[in-house]
This record gives C-alpha cells, sequence and structure tokens, in this order.
C-alpha cells in the first residue's frame, strides 16, 4: 500500500519532488529540519538581488533531489548500492547544512566561534538519531566519509556534489543570474563509479568545465559580490558591537536564545559539555537577529544604532575592492576623516572603516580531484584532461581585497 | 549625462530592470519602501510552496517595470501621456502596497482592526509626499482616481491592472505553479485607451480569458489553498491570543512596536488623530512576529504556547473544505472532544476548532469592467464578448466553508 | 547489462529522454519512423510562428516520454500493468502518428482523399508488426482500443491523453505562446484508473480546467490563427491545381513519388488492394511538396504558378474572419473584381477567391468524458464537476466563417 | 500615425518582437530574405539534436533584436548614433547572412566552390540596395566596415558581435544544451565605447568569460559533435558524387537550379561576370537537396544510392575521433575492408572510408580583441584582463583528427 506520507513538494526548479519515504518525511517534520525554514541561503544576498530569499530548507531538498537521480543513474550503470545505502546516503545530503546558524555563512563565526557549522551538523545528526533510534546511523557514516563506498560520501560532499549542483542552479534561479545554471540533469547522467570513487565519464568533460565556470562565476557576482560583502560585514559588525556590549554588561533587547549566545563566548568544548547549549542554538534563526537589529535603531549606544540603522534602511558601507592589499596610509586618511566627522574614538571607528580581504578557487586541485572516466577505463584529474581551457589556473586562489567605509565621506 | 542614480535591479523573471529616474531610486531608498523587503508577498504560504519568500519589495518593482512597458506601448499608439503623467503613474503602482502590514494579507485586521492596508498606504503616500516636496501630488491622485485621464489609474487597479499581471506571474514563479503564469507580454501589447479607459483590442481576448482562468486557478490552488488557509488562520490565532493575553495585563515577551499593538486596539481615527501611531505602525514586519512567537512557545499559558509550537514546528490544523456549511452539531462534537482531550474550557477550545468560509470570484462585473475593443470600434465587456466561454460564471462568487481542528484528534 | 541501445535524447522540453529498451530503439531507427523528422508538425505554421519547424519524430518522442511517466505514475498507486502492457502502450503511443503525411494537417485530404491518417498509421503498424515478428500486436490492440484495459488505450487516446499533453506543450514552446503551456507533469501526477477507465483524482480538477482553455486559446491562437488557415489554403490549391493540371494530362515536374499521387486519385481501396501504394506514400515528406512548388513558380499554367510564387514569397490570402456566413453577393462581388483584374475565368478564380468555415469545442462530452474522481469514490464529468467555470460551454462547438482572396485588391 | 507595418514577431527565446520600421519590414518580405525561411542554421543537427530545425530566418530576426537593444544602451550612456546609423547597423546584421546556401555551413563549398556565403552575401545586399534605390548604402558600408564609426561595424561582426549573442543563444535554445546559455541581456547592457571601438565596461568580465566558455562548449558539443560531422559528411559526399555523375553526363534528378550547379563548376569570376547565376543560386535551399536525394536512393550507381540511403535512414558513419592524426596503415586497413566487403573500387571507397580534422579555437586574439574597459579608463585585451582563467589558453586552436567508416564493418 502506498503510504499516506508520500508527499509531494513543489519545487520551482525541479518540479514536483516525492519523498522517498516516510523515514525522510518524518525527518523533514523535525523541528530541527524545519528550522532550516527560517534560515536563509544566502545571508543577505537579497539586498543585492531581491528575489535570493531562499532557505536551506528548500536547498535541502533540492539536493536530495539530485542525490535520487544520481543513485538512480548509478544503479542503471549496474553500480552496487543496496537500498539501505541508498537512503543512508539521501538522509546524509538531506540534513548535510541542518547546523546552519542565522544568515548562513554569513553569521558563521559571529554568533559563536571556533565551531563550524559542519561541527553542529554531525552534533544535531547524532541527537537525531536517538529520536529516531538508531536509523541514521549509516548515514552518519556516510556523511563522515566512514563508510567503504567512497562514492556515497563524495556525492555528498566532493568538488562535484549534489550540495554544489543544487546551489549553483537554484542561487541562479532566484538571482536571476542565469550564467549560474548548471546542467545538471546532464552531469548527473555522465556520472559513474571506478574503483569506488565518483567519476565523470569523458563526453561530460565539458559539462564538468561549465560547472566549473559558473562556479566561479557566481563567486564573484554573487557570493563575493561586492555590495554583498559590504551588507554581510556591516551585519556581522552589528552582532560584534551587541556583543561587546552585552559582555560588557550592557543590557539589550534580544530572545532570550540570542541573549544566551550574547552574553557569552562559548566554545566547542562547552558544546559537548553543556548539551542544552545546542538546544538553546537550534531556537536561533534569521527572526531572532532582524527583530533584535531594528530594535537596537534605537539604542543609546550610537556605534550600535547607526550600525543598525544603516542595515535596515539599506545605507550600506561604500567598498572598494582591488586585487592587492589597500596600503595602511589609505585605510589611516579614511579612518581619521571618519573619527573626525562623527566624533568616534579609533576603536570606536574600527567598526565603520576595516580592510580585509577574500578569496576563492573555483577547483582545488589539493582535494580530492574530479576525476575523467576515459574510454580506455584510464582516470584523468579534470584540470589535466581538458584539452585547452587551463584548469589548473582555476586551481589558483584568486584574493581580492576590500576596504568598506561609510557612503558621502 | 548620465545619472549615478540609473541603477538596474536583477529580476528572474523579467530580466533586468532599470530604475526610470532619479525620484524613483529615492523613493526606493526611503526606510519606508525599504521596509517591505522584510513582508513577505504570500504570508505563509511558504509553508506549502517552499520557494514563496518573495516580498512586497520586488513584486512593486515588478509591477513597476510593467506600468513602464505598458505606458510605452499606449504611448506607440498615440495615447498622450506626459513626461510628468508618466513618472507619476510609475510612482503610484511603486508605492500602492506599502501600507501591507506583517506578512501581508494573513495578517490584516489582525493587528490593527477596521483599518484596510490602503488605507495606510494613502497615509504613507503623504507622508512621503511631505519627504519629497509635493512631488508625489499627481501620482497620489492617480492612485485615488482623481486625475481626469482614468486609464492610468486603471493601470494601478482595476481588474487587469500592472499590480495583478506581476503578482499572477511571480507568485507563479516563485510557487513553481506553472499555470498561474500570464503573458503580461502580450496583454500589455493589446491594451489601448479608448474614451478615456483602458480596453483591450479584440485579439486579445483570449489572452485575457487565459488571464482570468489563471488568476481563478492560483485562487484556489495558492492563495486559499487549504493547508495555507490553515497556516494562516493558526498565525490569526496566535496574535489573536497574545493580544487577549496583553490586554487583561499579561506581560508578552516582544519587540517595542508589537508590543504596543497587542496591549492597544486602535481605530483609523487614531491613526489619523496620533500620527506616532504611523511611525510605530512601520516598524513593525515579518521578523517582530516570527521572532515573538517562537519566544512565546514557552510561555505558560497553555493556549499561546501550543499554538505557537504547532506553527513553528508545522504542526497545522486538519482542515476540511466543502461546498456547503459544517453543521453546528459537527463542530460541536469535534468541539468537545478537543475540551476533553486538552483540558480546555470552551472559550480557549475556540482556538483549536473553528468554521469560517472563503470565497473569490475570478471576475467581478459589478466593478469596473475588461472592456474589449472591437476592430468596428465598439467596447464590449469581457463577460460578453467571449464567443463561448462563459465568462459571467466567473463572475459568479464561489464561496467554500472549511473547518479547522487539530491534527489526530 | 546494460544495452548499447540505452540512447538519450536531448528534448529542449524536457530534458534528457531515456529509450526504454531496445524494441523501442529499433522501432524509431526504422526508416518508416525515421521519416516523421521529414514531416512538420504544424505544417505551414511557421509562417506566422518561426520557431514552430519542429516535427512530428519529435511530438512522438514526446509523447512517449510522457507515457512512461505516466505509467509510472499509475504503477505507484498499485494499478496492475504488466511490463508487456507498459511497452505497449509506449509503442502505441510511439507510432500513433506514423501514418502523417507531407505538412500534416495541412494537406490531409489533399493528397490522397477519403483516407484519414489514422488509417494509414493503422496500415504502417501492421507493416512494422511483420517486420518485427508479431512483437508489436499488444501495443496495435491497445492502439486500437481492443485491449480490456481502456485506460491504456486513454492514454494514447481520448480527451486527456499523452498525446494532447505533448502536443500543447511543444506547439506552445516552439511557437512562444506561453499561455498554451500546460503542467502536464502535475496532471500526470493525478491521473488514476478507476473501473477500468482513465480518471484525474479531485485535487487536479484546476489543472484540467487549465488545460482545457490552454487548448482553446491554441486552437483560435495558433492552429486556427486566420494567417496560418491563410497559408495553409494556399498551399492546398497548389496541390488541387497542380493535381487537376496532371490529371488532365500535363506533366509537372516532380518527385516520382509525388508524380505518382498527383496522376491518380487512390481511394483506401487501393490502399487495401495494391500494398506498393503504401511504399510509395512513406516515400513523401514536406520536402516533395516544396521542391516542386517552387520549381512550379515557372509554370506557364498562370494559376498554378501564381499560387506558387505567393506561397514562397509569403504573399498570402487576405482573410476576413467572422461569426457567422459570408453572403453569396459579398463573395461574388470580390470575385468578379478578381476575375478582371486577374483576366480570369469563374473557374480559375476559385484559386484566389473562396469562402469557408472551420470550427473547434475545448471539450466533447459526447466523447469518452474526462471524469474527476472524487474522495468519496465517485465519478463526475469534469464538465459538471467545476463549481464555476461552465465547462459545459466549452463542449459547444464554435464555427467562425472565412473568406479569402488576393491582398491589394 | 503608427504604420500599417509595425508588425511583431513572437520569438520563443525574446518573447515578442517589434519590427522597427517600413524598411526594415519590406526587407524582411522580400523573396531573398524570405529564402531562409527554407535554410536550417544548423544544418543536419537535427539528426543529433532533433529541436534545431530553426532557420536562419529565425536568427537574423533575433540578431536585429540584439541590435536594437545594443544600440539602445549605447544611446543611453552617450554614444553618437544618428537615426540613419542606427537604422544601417539593425539592416547589415538582418542582411550579414542572406548569402547562406542550403544546409548552411554543411553545403558550403559543396555546392559552388571558392565562393564564401559572405561574399554572396555582399553581392545579394547590393542586388536588394538596387531594388530598394540605394537605400542600404550606408548598412553595406557598416557591414563592409567601410564606416568611420568603427563600433557599429563590430556590433555586425567581431568576436563579441549581436550575431553570436543570438546563435549561442538560440541554438542552445532549440537543442535544449542548457550550458549554452549566454546572458546577451547582460552582456549588452555592459557594452561601451571607447575611441571609436566597441568594449566591454569592467564588471562586464565574468558575463564575457562564461560566454566565451559556452561558445567552446558548444562547438564540442553542438556544432562539431562527432556525429553531427559525420552526418554533414555523409551530405557533402552525397554531394559531390552526384556532382561527379553529373558532369560526366549522367541525368540525374533533380530541381532545375540544382541541375544547374550540378552540371557545372562556377567560380566566383563567373558570379561577376553572369548576373543570372545569383538568380539560380537564391532559387536553392534545404527542399531542393533532400528531394533530390531521396529520389537519388534509388539511382543505379551504388555509390550515390547507398550514401542517399544512408542518410534519409539516418544510417551514418561510424565516426572516431581523437587528438593526434590517425595512421595512414589505420585507414587503410578499414578501407581494404570495406572495398572487399562492399565490392567497391578504391577510388569509390573514399566515399565511405576517410580521415579530415576540425579545428576551433574559443577566442582569437589576433583577430580584433574584445577589450574590457577599466574604471581608470584603461583598456586590457580579455585575454589579459582576467584574473584567474586563462583565457590565453582558448585562443589556441583545437584540432581533432577523425575518420569515418560505414558502420558495423
Amino acid at each position: 500500500m502506498v503510504s499516506n506520507k508520500r508527499k509531494i513538494i513543489n519545487d520551482p526548479i525541479y518540479g514536483f519532488v516525492t519523498l522517498p519515504d516516510d523515514l525522510v518525511h518524518d525527518l523533514i517534520n523535525h523541528p530541527i529540519f524545519q528550522r532550516l525554514r527560517r534560515i536563509k541561503q544566502l545571508g543577505l544576498t537579497n539586498l543585492v538581488y531581491p528575489g535570493a530569499l531562499h532557505t536551506r530548507f528548500h536547498h535541502a531538498i533540492g539536493a536530495m533531489y539530485l542525490m535520487t537521480e544520481a543513485l538512480q543513474v548509478l544503479k542503471s550503470k549496474d553500480i552496487k548500492i543496496t537500498e539501505e545505502e541508498s537512503r543512508a546516503a539521501i538522509i546524509a545530503i538531506l540534513l548535510h547544512d541542518v547546523g546552519h546558524g542565522p544568515f548562513s555563512h554569513a553569521l558563521e563565526h559571529t554568533i559563536v566561534k571556533g565551531i563550524h557549522h559542519e561541527d553542529i551538523s554531525a552534533m544535531l545528526m547524532d541527537e537525531l538519531n536517538k529520536a529516531f533510534k538508531g536509523k541514521l546511523s549509516l548515514a552518519i557514516k556516510i556523511f563522515k566519509n566512514e563508510h567503504p563506498k567512497k562514492f556515497l560520501h563524495q556525492l555528498v560532499s566532493s568538488q562535484l556534489d549534489m550540495d554544489r549542483l543544487d546551489y549553483l542552479n537554484r542561487d541562479s534561479f532566484f538571482t536571476g543570474v542565469s550564467e549560474g545554471v548548471v546542467s545538471s540533469d546532464r552531469i548527473i547522467k555522465m556520472l559513474n563509479v571506478k574503483e569506488g570513487n565518483l567519476v565523470v565519464e569523458a563526453k561530460g568533460i565539458y559539462s564538468v568545465e561549465s560547472f566549473l565556470i559558473a562556479r566561479r562565476l557566481m563567486y564573484w557576482q554573487v557570493y563575493l559580490h561586492k555590495t554583498v560583502l559590504s551588507a554581510e560585514k556591516l551585519l556581522v559588525n552589528v552582532l560584534k558591537r551587541a556583543k561587546e556590549l552585552s559582555l560588557a554588561g550592557e543590557d539589550l533587547f534580544a530572545t532570550p536564545a540570542l541573549s544566551l549566545f550574547l552574553k557569552n563566548n562559548f566554545s566547542k568544548k562547552d558544546f559537548i559539555s553543556k548539551p542544552e547549549l545546542l538546544q538553546q542554538f537550534v531556537l536561533l534563526d534569521d527572526y531572532d537577529i532582524m527583530a533584535s537589529v531594528k530594535v537596537w535603531m534605537n539604542h543609546k549606544d550610537i556605534v550600535l544604532s547607526t550600525l543598525c540603522k544603516n542595515i535596515i534602511d539599506r545605507n550600506l558601507y561604500k567598498i572598494e575592492l582591488q586585487n592587492k592589499n589597500f596600503t595602511p596610509t589609505y585605510k589611516n586618511q579614511i579612518q581619521e576623516k571618519v573619527m573626525k566627522k562623527y566624533k568616534l574614538t579609533k576603536k570606536e571607528s574600527e567598526y565603520f572603516v576595516f580592510a580585509e580581504s577574500v578569496n576563492n578557487s573555483a577547483y582545488n586541485s589539493s582535494k580530492v580531484q574530479i576525476n575523467i572516466l576515459h574510454k580506455n577505463g584510464q582516470l584523468i584529474d579534470v584540470a589535466k584532461a581538458s584539452d585547452q581551457l587551463n584548469i589548473k589556473m582555476l586551481s589558483k586562489k584568486v584574493t581580492k581585497y576590500f576596504i568598506c567605509y561609510p557612503k558621502g565621506l
């Protein structure tokens, strides 16, 4: 009999996504997963691309969909995958991002320091595994790359995983940056397994190149777009100032969960020793942050209130971006103007003037490579397999330097 | 010289949208307009269609884009529209929804009673007109249908306005319900003006029919989808209970602005007499609501905390929908079960069991009609012009009755 | 082992279409099927919508794809369909249009009279069944509705079959008439079988309505678009004149196969008694016609050469379309002008001036109905199930009358 | 008053395309331009991608549309372009491909040798200029790069022209190869003019890269796809054999125009000295070829009839593709097998076994470069401007070698 739980989710990208089984259905309905509905995939990117409001929830469902497609393709090529492994791989990708905090990457290392979102994902999976009586054990093994069939982990996390295929397509779709569209369909059809590792068949090479280029473009056009950077740095500074004030004993309006993290600096060790911290962390999402930021617009601390007004009214930093470091002199000149104009101490002015850098490499050959499987059975790293495009060049880390300061200086 | 303000906004639906002039640019940057970034177009619809997170901000920009297209088409047909009128019509559509409160229609009449969002839009336009030194006067006239060229108002608000063309396309796009797609391009090309009124040229009739059917489908498939109804009623009940408790003197966590509206029942008169109320109202958006709801999950009032948990964990009411009223006996039986099971008073149980109705008509011939312009110059109401499709039928109001109660009763 | 024949076909509408098995692969590669590559789906519609060059080949592949989707959905709902039936249904839809002649419907009943393309499809299926040693027998039974599981035939041919779902989507896509897009995905998910017949589950009703409206729109906007009518009538007249001249002993340039059909009036009986006629018929496609028409531009018969020049240079008839018949007087007046201006006999002038009619009904309740399956198990004809839209109205046959005559008269 | 000629053409890619003026309208309606409706843009590519049936007609209209967009963008940046130049640039792009023969590139240099399609385009433009009384003179100057504003020619023909932008998008759309989609919208918004030359503003660099990569992908995935090559070589050999036989006095079925070119080897000089040749050439299109090929399937010459059957039944050559030349030994071995199996002379066997090469470079820095305009006003060749992607690599010519021989050898 067909289960009542055979729910269908409407995805504007893939059409109808059918949930593969009851366990997946129940996981999706769990509060820990539902929370992802309140965490935007791309932080504050919507301040530049107003459509980019999609959430980690939608991305996780999409990546799950691609995983079911990929598993089906591999099975049709006689790769042995048991029903249990299939379901575990699906669950692993579904939960891979469950540990993300408010505004995803934008506030990572701001609310809690020294803890990567993947650490929290792992903790939450263990938590869910208890709630589901051990049914997630294999999924967790695959997530942690402890299952002998390496290719299952590689579908979850590698340089050509279902995570990346989904987010490039999804982020393109919702931002409207059409160059980021990736033919996930085509790439998935070309997947295969060789010696236990995920590989791409030879005729898929142009699609893989196209995927790497699309990813690179999305980095500079969207993820590290200078106005997006400017907005996210502003929000980071708001939280930093709020925490600074809180730690100094100032009482700030905040939801109880946010309050806890403002008043304390918790370490990874704390998360392990005090399980209630994780309970509090999963109460946090985008709503706690923005509701508080709006209230702080009227806080008496001029630094905090100014930063908050700026973010709410989208009065972002002016940002300059270049290929080499800004000179200390240049920064100092600006900083002095700001101190004078806004009557700030040097320390306070650091919230308004700062120089940093970002970097990205489209392909990282030091990580697990993307291997191309030739007709003769030979495996070649995509960086070497391309006849013309120097993908080796794409593995070079590109660093860009930026300086932020108030507009209209 | 080209202004710096010639900003381009990326819209995944229309591609690049160029802002027509500096005034529009400055209006969009005003905090009153920026606030629309934090108000979802479709309330809680994302609980059913996870992509439906788009905001009033994006919709307003889209409607503005369609307005510029429509004006261009009319001008190319020698309809006289001055530059000033053109700009005013653009501003009127841009601001038509500026008075929406948190979660758009979902919470209308909950946070403030007896005040329609269009009343607040009008107040805010007056406010902005002061800030912009009277430059919006003509736009306001068009919005209020006080300008002699009626067709300009009809482009802003009628049964075939740029508002509807945009929201049908936008809501289709973000929900993924492809049947809602409307050929706005084609309809706009067929617009004309006859005796001062907006009309559609004869060969556009199939597109108009298609538009009416698409709209009807979106009503029942999306806007009044039963699970969406269930979710929105849940949120309404949360706010009702929170207000009930607040008015009774209970202290609830809330942002200051939300607190003000929980502790008081303001009337339209109050808004007129106390201008500071409007200031407080525009501080409210989706974030105030959801951040508070999350905190209320732990409130000691069992009704409030249960409702809040249910919405946050997406544990919605079971909902039955039918074409005739539910009998009082049916409702009473359920209500008694609920009272017993959850140990609630009758009054409390009304938050968990209730029967209501919704209605819609796809076309309303009692309002300003959609007129079809025949080649011989004759105008015919679309309800009569259709050779086959009985559009008169579409003007019949359809009422559906629903009853909500806790799942797993 | 995976067969070499597991070919993938790229479809811009559905993405990758995988051929389900070797028999299908071999059928597609048969010359009788490959011929469909040279027969445009929409005749001369490309003279109005320049993208509409897609072929019967592509449509057949698309309909096959939708059939595999539909069968999968029905199986997931525990409808019993054997592997053999599944394959037969797929083959039946693949071959349903194999008997179409040059320019599909446009020249039907012109090259051969009194034989419907479905008769020829049936003959060709028998032919193929011999070549494939009886492997198509069940497919043929399903095609002819002789298999007890009626729903399989209904998937091939009914008012909501995979044929219509595909052609509406495909014709929309290639013409760019976006209102014709049908959510085939959604409709297919809602299919079910009740008492051996294909039905649509209750919540699919809006999609079915939307499908009927889309179909109606495509009729008037594309299939019976007045300029398309004008072009196709022109081509019909070219062939009629060429045949008239040929039968009168005039020697016309033509490919041998076309020559045979110009010089003879074959009946259905002839096709049955002389199997070589079918062999000659399948040699015909769009290329024979247009290559000859181009040569006939220089033929000494002024009627033929003028008609041919007109079609090649897209100098189409002026066409008037209205809801009632044109009076004989009106036609006569025009005809006389034409006779005079072009120095034609009355009989010749009939090639340039003529009045006819076309008709269409979006839904035909006298045929097998589209039944909606309600939750209580009840079946209701869609024409009655709709709460508001009077689908009964859609079953009314709409007739439009047109008159054609030379431009610039 | 608005002209009757303000026709709108439906393009599934760009939506509605409005013809800019009456001259353009009349040019499009001229038989020389209408002929492009019968010449497929991508030759026999539809044998691999069944949707690729679009024509030179549709491409020319699309390129014209992009040209109007580009001119509008440049004007909005205060680049001086007169109305006359604007119209001339539009006409130049509209007519740039008017000289293409049957199956576009596939049969270039087969039907007439030593004459590039651009030569014929130029002759036909002169022809049209006479018919239109000199109104095309400026357009012709722009086409030939004889107008001082070089950027206008560069919009028509350069490494980033409207031709390429359109064909990449159009070929992607109709083949369904989504990686070829180019954000023409975005690139066009970034165009500018510096020192009389077309340049791209700095922030468009990622889009330009993306465009170059898309173009490269389309080359190997579509234009030089090995099955496409195989099909086109087959058609070339059919024509070669037909011409060989015709020149030897054999009488072959053909339309009169095709017959003329089969029986004679015309040179460029002949085209200049005998104007009637051009008249005959423009009578040729895809239909002449395929109609004849079908008849030749029954020709007594076994080489010709076999090749023709193979193309009509899509029984293509087996093709091997590699990065280095095939050894003569390898070819000879195959050739001997073929001679033996099919009882062919060595010369005849060359029609069935042959080795050739194709090459492509995505970017050619020896031609007019694509220049990136930096904020400081500096111009940098895109090959050097890219921070990471080695576009210099893309300028390397890539050669691939292939060998063709009958399947099932």
